[in-house]
């Protein structure tokens, strides 16, 4: 078997747990599987040299900036290699231009192209257990790129695609994928399985256990996933392509979601909502009164997606005066840009009214398969809040899931309220 | 004018000096030249990753090793490129991949074997400067080497060699050479100028203020260094080929060395001893009753050399019956390993009888050109250190230098003796 294994920083903080991740690794090897490990940079070295950077130069170009990162990486899989060999296992470390990961130009967030794998399969052919530098790759100008934050998870899936892996497992600091962040929600439950398109949606709502890039690429190649803690030894979350019919599965009884069937042995596994998040890492935009609806909107969501600006939860609304507003959220840490973009191009088109910005909000959502098709999951959670109190600003609902905005100081009590309607009374 | 200017790791220990060096190079930049740095790793930092190797795997391998220092340069060059920009001037960053600097395969200790410029002359012809990660290579086997301590020297000379630069400029934390080091004699006097084969014992000698290989690289290519200082604005020693003839000049007169002729106003470049050194880092050895003489030098050299151990200072003496005991010393950190090759050397063809090692002896030697043509110099040299009661244990003449063993303790009172008797008196 060969198995692609991913760690992250706080994995490789310091000597004692790099020598546990290599001891790991080396049962894995001695097994007789053919074992990749991708690394991320030990501990918080990425924000230590970030702010190295950020006090030489606040405006440094990017592509110094990955020059200096890439060093992080680099690091972590040399000291790997030695301690496997120390362990008698056979390894050798490799940076991107070694392990031949083509990326992009884009600097601080390039996209793999293509990975040259023959370096990797000569020493795989040798029985050497390969350690790759995560997060990193070269573009054709020869010049280091980084993958973005979290980039790492998409090195370790790209790796198991194109290696054509049986697994790729990623390890974290958490032992899987739970229906909500556990410090919050003290009752939240480990899923077993979890299909790429909840985990998708999980990730993108700031669950952050997987990068986003990672998963989408994981299930174009068919890589199976694994989520699992490399601090203890428990099974984990499996993320792969499931397609278990869940329509209709359950009803509302008495305000309380129910399985129309009794949950069986499996109920983990066919269990409709996957999780709920929270994403404090959010403004909402609106825009009213744009005239030329659909060829506007093309435009503005076009001039965003320039600027690398993820617009999401997209609401319009027709006014009776034949305009359309139009109503959207991005990451709070883009706001700056996301209004210098929609004031230009409001001044360069003088095509919408008015600009209204608000910051003090989270979306908290529920994930799983089939959302849309059982409105008895939204009504129920649309209850929950509105039983605690909380008012929704806005509802965006997707097959995948349904999304809520709350004011941020409701945060932890809607994603607890609604965890607890949606989940634990499945489970009771 | 092209100029290479190389900053070791004390120059670039910290963002301030980061920026102070930035300062020098935006300057000579500015000034319409063109301008190549060469940068170490910051302050300790080497020191810092080989002790986490250390703990690690004490027996690391020297590939990974080189995996993990590479990283030291790389992070010195691009917080350098970012300071430079930070000034308005347009920099680009390289490590060994990117300046194309190939050299053999020999992990740890390798040696420059070409160098492909193309990306470097693209980035001078765009106006850039140019800041490469010294003491790195790449093998054609596509992975990271280093050039051995101070390696960093070599990288800055042989760039300097094959972009036909008008000057390299070596930055240490001192403002040049000395005719001794002026910690421990106060009375040591900066030369202005010294040969490259003066530089070249005074490096192998320990002064440890250029790198050796650096030096040898000058010379073999006729490369004009320049010593100086990164932290005051002074002029530096500079080393050329010169040919002053200097046998001759100088006479015995009283015990103390004196000019021939009067020492006018060039008095400082035409002194005929440069420099006093010593070095403790240093062991002798003593093989005894060797008989096929020639032949068993021959193999008991290469065996050394084949272990990279430099032996210096060799002395021979033909006993009565024809046998010949050998005598030379090689640094003493590679005692254990000269002790293990001539043990088993000794054990494979059982021909010399005895091995004798000292380790607590150093060398002090007075370097000049034309020091075998003026007896003097020994005279008042030997005369020096009787005076001071210290007992001699071996001499070694060559033409550029006189090297005398003398027991470790002894090292500091022999230094300051032939200092103050070759070089304080000349000067008077």
């Amino acid at each position: 078997m060969l198995i692609v294994k991913k760690f992250g920083g706080t994995s490789v903080a310091d000597k004692e747990r790099i020598l546990h991740v290599a001891g790991i690794c080396a049962e894995e090897y001695n097994k007789g599987n053919d074992v990749v490990i991708v690394l991320s940079a030990m501990g918080k070295q990425t924000d230590v040299l970030l702010t190295q950077a950020e006090e030489i130069n606040p405006d440094a170009p990017k592509r110094e900036i990955d020059m200096l990162l890439t060093t992080g990486e680099q690091i972590s899989v040399a000291l790997m290699a030695m301690a496997l060999e120390s362990m008698g296992v056979p390894a050798i470390s490799f940076h991107a231009f070694q392990a031949g990961i083509y990326t992009t130009r884009a600097y601080g967030n390039a996209r793999i192209q293509r990975i040259d794998t023959a370096r990797m399969e000569e020493a795989l052919v040798q029985r050497k257990v390969i350690i790759v530098a995560g997060f990193q790759g070269i573009n054709e100008e020869g010049d280091y790129t980084t993958l973005g934050r979290g980039g790492s998870d998409t090195t370790a899936v790209a790796l198991a695609a194109v290696l054509r892996a049986d697994i790729c497992e990623i390890y974290t600091d958490v032992d899987g994928v739970y229906t909500a962040d556990p410090r919050l929600v003290p009752s939240a439950v480990k899923l077993k399985e979890i299909t790429y398109d909840e985990m998708l949606e999980l990730a993108s709502l700031g669950a952050g256990v997987l990068h986003n890039r990672s998963v989408e690429m994981a299930k174009r190649f068919g890589v199976e996933l694994v989520v699992k803690s490399s601090f203890q030894d428990a099974e984990g979350t499996r993320v792969c392509d499931r397609a278990v019919k869940k329509e209709n599965m359950f009803t509302l009884e008495d305000g309380i979601l129910r399985a129309a069937q009794s949950l069986e042995g499996t109920a983990m596994e066919e269990m409709l909502v996957s999780g709920v998040t929270a994403d404090k890492n959010t403004a909402r935009i609106q825009l009213k009164g744009i005239k030329e609806t659909t060829r506007e909107i093309y435009r503005i969501f076009k001039k965003l997606s320039e600027q690398h600006i993820s617009a999401d939860s997209v609401l319009m609304s027709p006014n009776s005066d034949s305009t359309t507003d139009i109503s959207f959220t991005v990451p709070r840490d883009q706001l700056k840009e996301t209004a210098e973009v929609l004031t230009r191009y409001g001044e360069d088109s003088s095509s919408y009214l008015e600009i209204k910005i608000e910051d003090n909000i989270a979306k908290v959502s529920a994930v799983g398969a089939g959302m849309m098709s059982n409105p008895a999951i939204a009504v129920s959670m649309f209850e929950a809040l509105y039983e605690e109190g909380i008012s929704i600003e806005m509802i965006y609902a997707s097959e995948l899931r349904i999304t809520v905005l709350v004011s941020e100081k409701d945060t932890l009590k809607a994603v607890r309220a609604i965890h607890g309607r949606l989940i634990e009374r499945q489970l009771q």
